[in-house]
């Protein structure tokens, strides 16, 4: 048994390194429209891969931070980003590769920011938003640092799939099912729907609203 | 005497839960002028609504955060944002009473957040500097998302308020008022500061410069 | 021995209060170019000055703030900020000399940062992390709350100066150099540097994308 929770946790170990990697790639191409210069590329990398873990810790009172602990993710995450710059013609036409592991991340995130609050004890509300705020702070870190209004209030099912996977995750445990099995489930599951969303371009309904309060 | 300081503590916890569903409301609508989609409007809500005092409890680390310790708070201030968008043509006839209820908010959180300062043992400047923090980061935090100015930096006396109201309420027990009291005293003059600069248009002078430094 | 280093702290700290003033005036400015009111002037220096020690230390776990702890800077930034507004045509004039004072604060509050993250006893990734937060961070949040682009993401040669400073007065240290040497050194070569690309206009390339990822 322990074993496979041992296996478990590297395979969602080597996931979580794809998805910063991958985090770190999309934020140089967000540095790259706004025309940062290369020393802004290093910095918007790592606050995006590592921001939405950072966010968390900082309100759960989680401390110490995961690259306070492991200082070689900032230098993966800074080096990635940089490396994006010479390779950024390849990375459009690899970009579907990209974006698919973007949403391997935002799941990955999800269900490891589900475990900091379970391990915390803390309650399934807060394990959700836990899970969420971990998968979608790093992005919104990103666009306020770009001086956008953030992606993930305005389009995509970004954030639902954080949720649809965080319940998931936390259901399936509920149920009854194997904790590798709830991941694995979760996991697939937040996937799916964030492919279909970009392949079918779906979207939650817009709130629009014209009047000023005062 | 514990029955009186019991009666004080449950209204401020009821006026309370009256500002924080307030500020989801104004949150919802600020969502709605810039076209967010529902799931933005459900996350400005409780970022708005909670975030004032998640920077306060973050800034003097002062674990667990409200909201992580009541994850109710989480749900009403999202329904609240949600059930906006249905009601919303309502909401602008009904505006001057949100304005009210967005005040009555302003000085409760101000007051609550003096509170946490007090029972830490923190200087006077802190205990009103926690008090405007609680009052203010919010709208702070809704209008970065937005990719706006913060509204406080630009116009009305939303900040001077806080501080007007965290004055009267230190200073008030500094000159031997009852705790009851100086709350009343310092939430009335609070309130009627802000409703008189809303009613009167009252703002602060601003400060042009068109320099640049180099 | 301990008079020395009891010396170089004091230098330090005078360098600091010369440093947080100097940021406290630019970010008055700043604010005066965005039209804030004198409220917005008075909140835009303490965050400028104060907050990139804050995120570090919020980042870090490291409390009390600093301005908790000594809730005067509070009270020394807003005042700096607000006497702004009275002389800043004077300010211009003198404008030179508030960028060398500026670059000072870069320098000074690298090495602080660097101190606080040496004696957690972290790795020495993070303690130049720790260093260029503390140095720029402040910054970030004052562009953040004008709804612009970090300056730090698009030009001069700001975080570089921090990382240089960082490098010299860790590398210093390392190589056996007396630390009253290294943080001289590292502050010196790194105000030199500021100094000259203020001068010279040099910056970092840039990294210009076009494309949109999907």
């Amino acid at each position: 048994m322990d074993s496979i929770i041992g296996t478990s946790e590297q395979i969602l170990h080597a996931l979580y390194m794809i998805g910063i990697v991958a985090e770190a790639v999309t934020a140089a191409l967000a540095a790259g429209r706004r025309s940062m210069d290369w020393m802004g590329v290093a910095m918007l990398g790592p606050v995006t891969a590592l921001g939405g873990g950072a966010v968390r810790d900082v309100l759960l009172g989680h401390h110490p931070l995961s690259w306070v602990e492991h200082p070689s993710y900032l230098l993966i995450t800074a080096g990635a980003a940089l490396a994006t710059i010479a390779v950024a013609r390849h990375v459009y036409h690899l970009r579907k590769i990209f974006l698919f592991l973007d949403a391997v991340g935002l799941v990955v995130f999800t269900v490891i920011g589900c475990n900091v609050a379970i391990a915390l004890g803390l309650p399934v509300v807060i394990v959700i938003a836990s899970g969420m705020i971990t998968g979608c702070a790093g992005g919104v870190l990103r666009d306020i640092l770009c001086a956008d209004i953030p992606l993930l209030f305005r389009a995509e099912l970004y954030a639902t799939v954080a949720i649809l996977t965080g319940v998931l995750y936390v259901g399936g445990q509920w149920v009854g099912l194997a904790h590798d099995i709830s991941i694995a489930l979760a996991m697939i599951a937040g996937l799916a729907l964030r492919i279909l969303a970009l392949r079918f371009g779906w979207s939650m309904p817009k709130f629009v609203y014209t009047h000023t309060l005062h």
